[in-house]
């Protein structure tokens, strides 16, 4: 590993009272001291802070104050400085001419991560938890990348792995006394340490669509017949949402989405800005267009006015939109403008004609009756993906991915052990799930990977 | 001076690697304290950095990095702690609610300068450098600022002031003793400080000029008829710029103006949108609207086709827009397409019909020849503003206020000294000029000039 000495912008673009600029590398030190004449940096402790002049030559810069990490106290493990200086991004720039002038070089994205990485101060799944501490926008994202930062999934994982790699020493014995025909491994209590196994993936496994909903947010379609009152819904939802309303990265102008924060979740509203503008959408769009709104939801929330006489297009629309993994919420809409008697006969129609699970809210956008209601059912289509007991959430594709295709091979040398298959054979299944495993901390890992992780990260991480 | 404890993000507003929340109080150790778990604050050293968890109660917020200095040694002398956080403005609201929740308060605009003012660490003319060295977007706004960070100007009249204060407490000597006649304070060695006084003053008021270039840039119109190549003339001066040309704060989209930086300095192309748009610019707008165009501009570029058989109309135009503080340069275009025998006679019809002093400059823009040379010709108004030989620029309007009452006031000492009006008026009017001269550095103010310096800085500062 190249320990050059890399410099980057850490703190946001733009103008604030401070920027800090990282330096970190075997010559960190001597780099930063051709500009900071004020103090000799090597006769410096670690930990500490230093106030003086950066220069460039004969030239002050700014006035710094330096923060000095020594090698293997830093985030790097290296020889590491941070200046800070007034936060122009101009004398920013000019500090980091200066620094690549006394011999530093521009930091790849991720790069001081990396290197935290590859110095071992830190696994990959910790790596990638900064990322996610950094990009988290919300309470649950924050916690599931915290909770991952302190190694979260590598604590589940890394004793079972370590008993497993017992297992597969014992077994690469016996080959190597084949032709004794000895058994060192106790094969029924492997396939016991391969059940412990097989639990912690499943459930780590099932815990990846609560990941996905905390970090990508779940997503809410609103759908109903013209005048069902959509718009009004969606007013009273938004009202104090207003403030932290924010556009989903990805999604293009033609589809932006509201989101709504409920308990420190993000629920996307999808498509609303259709929805918003067309009052006669259905009789617009037909069943197709509202078919494809509802594909990408996790619940459908449907709208019915309780004034209306005959519901049959409502179930009509309801039945044709339905899929086993939809959360689906009835809303009886506009009760302030019909009697007790009326509204409550809704629920029973609905209840009849749809057999599938449902929740039925009556509400009335405009007196905001109801709306907490609402907001709680939404809320708790979240709180039952997280009713898994597990702490440790999954919320990285790449884990998810390494999580499956170590269930996969774990079923396969459960397989192997039932079919009594030979011990090169079940060696070869044992090593590969033993792969999987570790692709998650980067115990087994490769550049191609590496190089997929980091790049995704920002410059000055 | 409440020293109650205040928080605030100093970094700039989005996402990056780092962020930086400020703590400063009486308090500020014992309000972070409760959220950091992992070490006694009170007894650590000043600038000394600390690696633990910022917690909310039981909760966990994020890793962190504390940085600490103690009272007196930090920028508001008063106990501080830096809160390195991961970047994400999620995280940073979080501590701010918690450090808010253990008895900070959200500061105000540039309440910590503020602070370090109040406190003596700085002056008021270097509270005001550090909002200008933050907003330096080229290098001699940087420059100007950083030598006004190390005192500059008031290093520059407070001795004077000090020289004065003793005048001043000799003539109010002479007052106690007034019936005694007796002069104590030399009148003549007065006057003579007088002069050294006014000396200095208008050298620094001259330097407001080049100030004002380096702060707001100089504005440059570029005029000439329908098809003089001002099109191809602002590529050529703007085909480096691209990357960096910036839109300047306070102008409408109307009227967003071009930036072209020479050799450090800032040249603000007017209204250039316009100019790039219509191409019978002149013949649409007439002369009244050029004439509003250049109201502002300190350069005037007259391009001039050296294909044109008759200037007379060109000749007009710039007759009527020449202003004496109005630096005119005539560029004689499309140089390419005529014979050295043309253009050379265009200069002296020009010379023989415009009495202002005049820069003559032949060029292709096409071929890109001598775009240099009107580069190097803007360059030079800049250099000439600066030709002082005063180090310290005024770029202040407040600070250039105060030097011109403070001139006002020297001026009419001076002329009670020479109409050996009374010692009572003589001090009242010494007085007066002393705390105009106070007025730059602080040392005389009042709440209304402090609130309306530090509300101009961002929170944070």
């Amino acid at each position: 590993m190249n320990n050059d000495t890399i410099c980057a912008l850490a703190t946001a673009n733009g103008v604030g009272a401070l920027g800090i600029i990282r330096v970190s590398g075997n010559d960190a030190l001597s780099v930063v001291q051709k500009s900071f004449p004020a103090k000799k940096l090597e006769k410096q402790k670690s930990h500490t802070i230093h106030y003086g002049y950066f220069v460039d030559g004969e030239e002050a810069i700014d006035e710094v104050m330096l923060s000095i990490f020594l090698a293997p106290k830093s985030f790097t493990t290296e020889n590491s400085v941070e200046i800070a200086f007034h936060g122009s991004p101009h004398i920013g720039k000019r500090i980091l001419e200066t620094l690549i002038k006394n011999g530093a070089r521009m930091a790849k994205a991720g790069e001081f991560t990396l290197r935290a990485f590859i110095n071992g101060r830190i696994d990959l799944s910790q790596a990638e938890a900064i990322a996610d501490v950094i990009a988290s926008e919300n309470e649950a994202s924050r916690k599931v990348a915290i909770n991952q930062l302190k190694g979260g999934i590598t604590n589940e994982i890394s004793f079972l792995r370590t008993d497993l790699l017992n297992f597969v020493s014992l077994i690469e014995l016996e080959l190597d006394f084949a032709e004794e025909d000895v058994e060192f491994a106790d094969r029924s209590a492997l396939v016991g340490l391969l059940n412990k196994i097989e639990l912690k993936l499943n459930s780590l496994i099932e815990s990846f669509q609560y990941g996905n909903a905390i970090k990508n947010g779940t997503a809410v379609a609103i759908i109903g017949k013209p005048n069902a009152g959509k718009s009004t819904l969606l007013n009273a939802l938004l009202k104090e949402e207003r403030a932290i309303v924010s556009n989903i990265a990805g999604t293009t102008r033609d589809t932006i989405e509201e989101v709504l924060h409920i308990k420190g979740h993000a629920f996307r509203l999808i498509d609303t800005a259709g929805l918003r503008e067309t009052v006669d959408e259905i009789e617009a769009i037909g069943v197709k267009k509202a078919k494809e709104k509802v594909e990408n939801a996790n619940i459908l929330v449907y709208l019915a006015d309780a004034g209306t006489e005959d519901f049959s297009e409502d179930i009509e629309m309801i039945k044709s939109l339905l899929r086993e993994d939809l959360k689906l919420i009835i809303c009886s809409t506009k009760i302030d403008e019909v009697s007790p008697s009326v509204y409550e006969k809704v629920e029973e129609i609905f209840r009849n004609e749809i057999a599938n699970e449902f929740d039925f809210i009556k509400i009335s956008a405009v007196e905001n009756q109801n709306i907490q209601d609402l907001k709680n059912e939404l809320s708790s289509y979240v709180e039952q993906l997280k009713a898994s007991e597990n702490n440790v959430v999954i919320t990285n594709q790449r884990h998810f991915e390494a999580l499956q295709k170590s269930l996969d091979a774990v079923h396969k040398v459960k397989e192997a052990i039932s079919f009594q298959i030979s011990t090169e054979l079940l060696a070869y299944e044992l090593r590969n799930a033993l792969e999987h495993l570790g692709e998650i901390s980067g115990e087994v890992t490769n550049d191609e990977v590496l190089g997929n992780i980091f790049s995704k990260f920002c410059i000055g991480k």
